[in-house]
């Protein structure tokens, strides 16, 4: 089957490199633009960047000349457009490729609380893309081509709503739930990125913009599409109450949270009730034969002391998220901790796994 | 006045390094025995301890001769002892000392759910000791010696507990409590301690016991002696519900956590006069003149980012507690950021505040 | 082809830990057998380990059944033995399996100074091999099997002599040669191995004996086979002077070594003659077609930055060694950076692709 | 005594942070102004600063009004001036202060190489200063008021030419120097700083400028004055031939220096000579008097494991050098490993310690 062209926009920063990781030897898409600043454009991707990733830089990649981050050139000819751009960029140029008839898959947080764009975090609430199912079959009808935005969530919001989703689906609506984060320093790109002198002996108790990033894409993740299948009922402070503390700490990757919850039952599952539904879990990308969908969405930890974020941040190459101690809470009703991958199932891995999922379902 | 001869027990561990140098130069207190395992016993101090302080071996300590940890020697002397035991020893240690009439302020877990033993945070609930006063003082009244313990509370709870003792006493009950804790490693000792390999660039969601002493502590500490001054009303589980949830991180000295409180009265205070009366909190310690007091007790950020162990955690020697974020929480009440110096107000430096407080009470 | 059966000594400690992992579906050898102590003879291995890798524990490793570390039972049926014993009971132990007939391959230290044992480093001296097999191959022809030891190199060696091996090669010998490292934790283990609060914001200047390891090995190393290929003729302090000094760091894998040579000619090349000929080198094991060589053995960086561990400790997945800002030096003739990985080429995966290349020359 | 009126130009950034730190409460000096970038100025100094000390942010700093950093206002009425401004802007403002009468003490790197300006490391060559006495002297002769420039060294390097000017004083000359260095963060200030991803679990082997600045201010320091006292007499490459290797590493403060030595005199001392040397060694600051000079100069440390950052850094209040395992070394003489205090000896601390010698010597 013919590989699907697929531009990288913010190409040289933290999340384009990845995203760059990701595509090359992709057996679905095909690294064909690249879009920087106009300091990088026209320059060889070898040259513009500063590659700082543990694997190397990819042969497919070294030759491509980046352009500026405009509908044009090769860029133009993309069949999806994978956004890494940082916000005070992204809400202009995304407008422009979306207008133009693309797929646009962004990190950025620009559109994330647009009414008819879906915010996704591809291991849980899939269902959520059948408005640009819809959008793209309709305009299809009429021998059009309509582009569309799809935001991939905040890395700490992906991390948590992974084992609720499943839990809720279960066991009924969550009534309450708090978070305390520990997050890595990946998340923040690299330039210049958290300081050394911040991290190391210390921790930063605050994240500008995260608890209310986590606090408010909960809600929209875990409602639901209306009824005329264009937008989103999200739901209400009366239905779910959240409430996050963050923090930033020595970790390069992988989102640690200690969380807590009670559901609106009265009757509330057992330990036990509650692993099993974990550990049974399985995603609809995984479903659909997605390349990068983990074979384990949850991996639910017995061992006291897990997860860590050194030992199991890798699970299913970071799509794969881990859930450890369990257990009754004297405040809610559980309490326990998740690990998931900042950069793979929060980031650039999330906005290919979602492309996977688009081309699955014939969107692109 | 005379100066009162202390002695430290486990005079070679991290504890009783600690011990030693804040007694060495105390205004209240002579370094005058210490106590250690046989291994040791008979050497001069230089020689029986690998000192690892940042502050050098004060010259006081270094001729001292090691005894045993037995009542016996230059330690039968004492006024009051020290005890940085392990608790595979401490437990009949302290209590030999303890028979013979001794003080003993211990920083081992042993004792601290005993009836009658005073679980002290010397920021906090001074007014515990009123149990040894009186036992103290009914022995003399019979020309007797009386020996007691005061056990240091958990190094995770005196940070806990430190805000909450004045709100309590401004604002009334707390019906609900959450504590997420980021725990240094120095708290851990090093023999061999926490791990270098655990907490680079990882995280340790897990330290054994911590959770429950959070929760079973803090219901000691705040609450009260009962009516004849014998012993303790300990909180119940339906007075306060307490859910703690414990990390190891790479941090070395300094926990910090992220709580969450809900008062038993409706009429909450507002977030003002929440930091006003932490602001105007001056514990007992300081008010009896106490030579290790801190000036301010609590200290009220209203930086964004603040506290942050490397930056926070020396404030008044140690002894004072920094309470940032203070904040409306959509779940509980109110949620906040606490930092405590564990190796002071969690560890040594809580002993000798105590100790200096039973001075001052004329109870040593 | 039938896969040679593998023994692992030690096996639930970190070297043993990672011989279990590479050993897991590798093409030439099985899992077969597993000793440790004592306390975990007779348990299967997944209740025998406290497994630490961030690899998951391979399942067929699992249902494994722990021997002690004797020449009995499985073990004695293997074709190989990786030992990843502590020296304080790798003597007898690896002593015995080598005069019951078996190949073993250790990463102990005991018999590295043996006049007969080769201390190989996988990609530099495998012609030091042919010791062992002349031994083997004149044992075959009377009809016996005989057993050897070879040794794994200090894991600080085997960085510092990948470079220097074809550079000997191409331009003579080596007079002088300094070396200050900074080596990771993970070559410690972890019972306890470096303990956290040595290695958080701060350096330890001292390894017990490894610049004494360094200091010697490389003399034998960058020695010969004697001439009736029996032993090895070590370089003399006259042949070449060696300093290190070493320090441990906050790093989890990959040591840094700072070094400085200077040639015996006194015609000495360019830094781009140097530079050429480290990029050309290919080991004999690559050669040999074994399947952990490195493609590349020495990446040659130009980036004035690098190389720096968490970037480059993986290329050849581990096996490669990576060195950069080659350049002339004031004191000496040429400085750079070499970076290798400490538990790969200097460690468990020496001994596997050692055992690679013993295969390869049919030795086992 | 009169205060002499100090003012710190870059007092908003790290450096000058750190200078109003060591003025506060100086029996010497009064803080007088303060000058920053043309967005602070006008701002009372505790709205213009992002405070980031362990300390508190002195009371009598609070409300200086931050001016521009010309030579006007408050600050044009200093008797000194200490700079710590970048050295993108450093070189006009520095002299324009010069030139208009004032002595100013500079962290940056402008004037360093200056044929008549004195590179001071103040535990180490405060005779250099004998230049600017003469110049001032000269002029007040004439009634005159003549300004001056005394610049701090490059942190690197103070601590490596600490231990080396005892030395050379009872040894005579180093013929030969290595230096491999393990830097602290702090020393690349904080806006950004070292970023975070580049120091957690890595090393970046390499500091722009840094070798340069070690190579090249080793033979200023260690040069002398020449003979009309107007200026410099370098080392010349054929008298000392220096070689450095920086890293920068996960620290907080403190420069750890694995160095090397070889003696130009064919009969080498021995250990116990070099070490007996070091401990004598009493800086002239001391025998001035000056407020700041450490009370031993050098600590010799005997202890296999040490200096180490965390444990050695505050000696003398980072004005004291640690030097620890001082040995033979088989390619030039001997080796150790020094500690110095970067922000303190290597930095603001060394500008304060200048000021006062000056100050003791009549110069301001």
């Amino acid at each position: 089957m013919a590989l699907k062209k697929a531009g990288v926009l913010g190409a040289t920063g933290s999340v384009g490199q990845r995203f760059i990781l990701l595509l090359a030897d992709h057996p679905d898409f095909e690294l064909y633009a690249l879009g920087a600043s106009p300091r990088s454009a026209g320059k060889k991707y070898v040259d513009a960047v500063k590659w700082k990733q543990t694997s190397l830089l990819p042969e497919s990649a070294k030759d491509l000349v980046v352009e500026e981050c405009k509908f044009q050139g090769k860029l133009a000819e993309c069949d999806v457009i994978f956004s890494g751009l940082d916000s005070d960029v992204a809400g202009e140029v995304e407008k422009e490729f979306c207008d133009n008839g693309l797929a646009v898959v962004s990190n950025a947080k620009n559109y994330r609380r647009s009414p008819d764009v879906p915010l996704i975090v591809p291991i849980v609430n899939t269902d959520h893309l059948s408005i640009v199912e819809k959008k793209v079959a309709d305009a299809k009808k009429n021998g059009e081509k309509k582009g569309f935005i799809v935001c991939i969530s905040n890395c700490s919001t992906a991390g948590l709503v992974a084992p609720l989703k499943p839990l809720v689906d279960a066991f009924g609506p969550i009534d309450l739930l708090t978070a305390t984060t520990l997050q890595a320093i990946s998340g923040a790109g690299f330039s210049p990125g958290v300081s050394g002198i911040d991290v190391l002996d210390n921790i930063v108790p605050f994240i500008s913009g995260e608890e209310e990033k986590i606090e408010w894409e909960t809600k929209k993740i875990l409602g639901q599409v209306n009824d005329d299948n264009t937008g989103f009922k999200l739901l209400s402070d009366d239905e779910i109450r959240v409430s996050a503390q963050c923090n930033r700490i020595a970790v390069s990757d992988g989102h640690t949270e200690c969380i807590s919850l009670k559901f609106k039952n009265e009757k509330k599952p057992s330990v036990e009730e509650v692993k099993q539904v974990l550990r049974d879990y399985q995603c609809e990308a995984f479903k659909l034969g997605c390349h990068s969908a983990p074979k384990n969405t949850i991996h639910v930890l017995e061992e006291e002391d897990r997860p860590q974020p050194r030992l199991d941040r890798d699970r299913d190459n970071g799509y794969g998220v881990s859930v450890g101690r369990i257990r009754e809470d004297p405040v809610l009703d559980f309490k326990m901790v998740v690990l998931s991958h900042n950069t793979v199932i929060g980031a650039a891995g999330a906005g290919i796994l979602i492309a996977e999922i688009l081309k699955a379902k014939n969107v692109i």
